[in-house]
């Protein structure tokens, strides 16, 4: 059987040259690829359909809170951007400017937004008037710039990306902070349910956190290389924003109150860490609910019983189509080796091999692409079998993944051994902090690991801080983060 | 019982002033809004769930016959949008220029893309390789940024907009060419089944088609003022951009031929087409599929049954949410007469009144913001009648649709009776014509209708063509169009 064109392998291994696995990884898969535009990808249908099929999930257990899509401008006049100092002078290195239409100049610049507090913001102060109109939980599914100067890296560090911007505004403090926990529940949730990812959720330091917030909270993941990636977060943006944008409400005595706002986010980054966390040297591994093809279907066969075994494989196709996302591979001049090497690069969870041997059995042969384990399956049971492993892989992964985390999260209690298992072990250190940003700097400095963030989850830690000695406030996760 | 604001109102009739109507209906409801960017909209949630719906029920039928969701760069470097030239000098005019990122010039500038030919096409270029690659359909649902210079209108003209374009690539202009007739089912069934609004399908004159396109078809809407608006479209764009952009494939007999392309969108134009069709002095009138509420529960109660009144219906309420999208207006402070006002306004399909007296018959007053029609329905049966109403009043909206656009069609068999007709009556004329550009520009300047497309339903039309007398070939529909 004559091949046409040569197997595409994943030629580097992921322990070996992470950063090389990765980009080989996203591009030969066809998951997503580069584009004229340095640092702006284009998504491929698997990598889109992940996307969608995370936003609409989250969608979902957004309006069954109250959150309510709405759709604002990409530009941003100059002046709005500018109104609220310190959250500009965050984004003023990254962003674009419109200057020109057609032939036309224009007299004020328009950014494209690289997040759209000051546009959004500008409309609620016209809107909101009284307690009545509170909470407003306002949130749009869109695409922001970020021009940013580092190496980009396709999803990563994109220049452009997909997310949700939720923004929400209440009568009261504590409402706001209530918040919190729904939001970041939601995210957490379909991290597991979806991507079959854990995370570390906890408050940002001062120094970390998002420009214009009071207080951030992030999902921090762990990737592959010992290096922390932060995930969706969300912000108590207290009354700050409200300020800049006079958004005041009268509340039941009559009295003008400024609002107390948040704001939340999940992006397409997620998708690498999607890409990440499952994939091994031989490509892709998709939990279930993400992948594009569910289950691959590879019938084997020589010219003289070439049509008996397309037939047979043809009915297994139909009987499964619509249940699952299902393909059946019919190329000819393919072998069945260069099919099932092309399927598990794309993380297909499920390949079936069909020959004249399992007909015989009325069975076919199921093979998982997380573990290669193999397994005849009568095809009356198929159905019920695949539904079996489509959560058995799910949760294998989700198991992997969170084992790998944990096994990524060290405690120490010493200077010394945070520089130590840094250096030696990666991943995230949890060391005792005083909360004073000094401290945290020359961590940074002399380590390169900055504070993903301050676990939520109870730790014991001890009681001097790992830098200066004094008397320590918290358990501080030190990691180097993308 | 005091008011605490003054209930807002539609003060112009839709028959009298249409354009001043419609900017009152789509602003005082809350639909979209006014932003801080001229020529930009906010989408308000009803606005943008409509936009969500239509576009999911959309996606699902496109995926049904292979299109697959992809998502490409929002920008554009230059000389990619000036590659192919009818194209280009099409969009020039309406480009917005970004020419600087943070503080640096960028050498070459970047165009927010106006639609994505240029760059899509770029990668197809290099990802299609032979005739097993093909049929690619590709489509995305995104943000385009057109800077008319023409008064801009909220959905109607808007600088930016929302919309899906697809992008089919096929290896014969046969298969290209029957693709049309897919897509525009597609469109014209959710148009039907979502919006309850029809349309007349048929050919753009070349003078009007999409720049770079072989051939374009449209759905052509009927507006309240007799002016036609374009719907979705689909164009065969034959070897146009497979040339510029050089795609080709390797036929099965290993030869290089160039694709063949089309390319088909709806946007959220579609969504003034919905206010203006249904809407009337009062308001918005929502199709129950698209309406943000569906059901408002008006209680109807003095202090003294206040209590009483209020839990029989949050009881309604509970027994019908998750059914509907249902909302208690259980405001006080506000009489019944300013809510009914209010939801009225805002189009809610049903309105359902509890006051004492119907809970004496254990039944609650449906009314129906179609016809205004009053019916006592028993609380027993209140879902399966809401069921039913929801479907009369889809049904009724979509008939009384028709029929206005049938009304306004007129045929006509001579230049003076064209001329005439356009004047007195408006809407769509059709008339013989010889398909010759000079008559249908005399027709253009002569009466200010252009042709909004030459019907594909047979029309008997006469033998000379109304302008210059010589033997027609096609019965044009000629408008007034936005």
């Amino acid at each position: 059987m004559a091949e046409d064109e040569m197997a595409e392998h994943i030629n580097v291994k992921k322990s070996e040259n992470f950063s090389e696995w990765y980009t080989q990884v996203i591009i030969k898969t066809g998951f997503v690829d580069y584009s004229e535009v340095s640092g702006c990808i284009v998504f491929l249908p698997p990598a889109y359909f992940a996307w969608q099929t995370i936003s609409n999930a989250i969608d979902a257990e957004f309006k069954k809170i109250g959150v309510e899509d709405t759709y604002f401008p990409l530009l941003i006049p100059e002046k709005l951007l500018t109104k609220e100092s310190e959250h500009f002078e965050g984004f003023v290195p990254e962003v674009a400017w419109v200057t020109r239409t057609g032939k036309t100049e224009l007299e004020e610049k328009l950014a494209i937004r690289p997040t759209s507090e000051t546009i959004m913001y500008k409309s609620f102060s016209k809107w909101i008037r009284s307690w009545r109109d509170l909470p407003m939980k306002y949130n749009q599914w869109n695409n922001v710039l970020r021009w940013e100067f580092k190496h980009p890296t396709p999803l990563i560090r994109s220049r452009e990306f997909l997310w949700n911007e939720g923004h929400s505004v209440f009568a009261t403090e504590e409402e706001a902070i209530a918040e919190r926990e729904q939001i970041i529940g939601i995210y957490l949730k379909v991290l597991k349910d979806y991507f079959a990812v854990p995370g570390i959720v906890g408050r940002k330091s001062d120094n970390e956190k998002f420009a214009g917030a009071v207080a951030s909270y992030s999902i921090e993941h762990m990737m592959p290389d010992g290096w922390a990636l932060q995930g969706p977060d969300h912000h108590y943006d207290g009354q700050n924003f409200s300020k800049a944008f006079d958004i005041t409400f009268l509340d039941r005595e009559g009295k003008p109150v400024y609002a107390y706002q948040n704001t939340f986010a999940i992006s397409t980054r997620e998708l690498a860490v999607l890409v990440a966390t499952h994939g091994d040297d031989r490509g892709l591994v998709l939990p279930p609910k993400l992948a594009y093809v569910q289950v691959v279907i590879v019938p084997i066969y020589k010219k003289d019983n070439r049509e008996k075994v397309h037939a047979y494989a043809k009915k297994v196709y139909e009987q499964l189509n619509g249940h699952f996302r299902v393909k059946f591979d019919d190329r000819d001049g393919y072998s069945p080796g260069f099919k099932y090497n092309e399927w598990e690069m794309k993380g297909v969870p499920v390949r079936l091999e069909i020959g004249e041997r399992d007909m015989s059995g009325n069975s076919v042969m199921a093979v998982r692409r997380d573990t290669g384990e193999k397994k005849p399956v009568k095809v009356t049971e198929l159905g019920k079998e695949l539904e079996h492993l489509m959560t058995a892989i799910h949760d294998n992964l989700y198991s992997k993944a969170s084992d790998f985390l944990k096994s990524h999260v060290h405690i120490v209690d010493s200077y010394e051994d945070l520089k130590k298992t840094l250096k030696e072990k990666g991943g995230i250190v949890t060391a005792p902090w005083c909360g004073d940003r000094k401290c945290e700097l020359t961590v940074k400095e002399e380590t390169g690991a900055k504070i993903t963030n301050i676990p939520i989850e109870p730790v014991k830690f001890g009681s001097k801080c790992v830098v200066c000695g004094n008397k320590s406030k918290f358990a501080a996760n030190f990691a180097r983060s993308y």
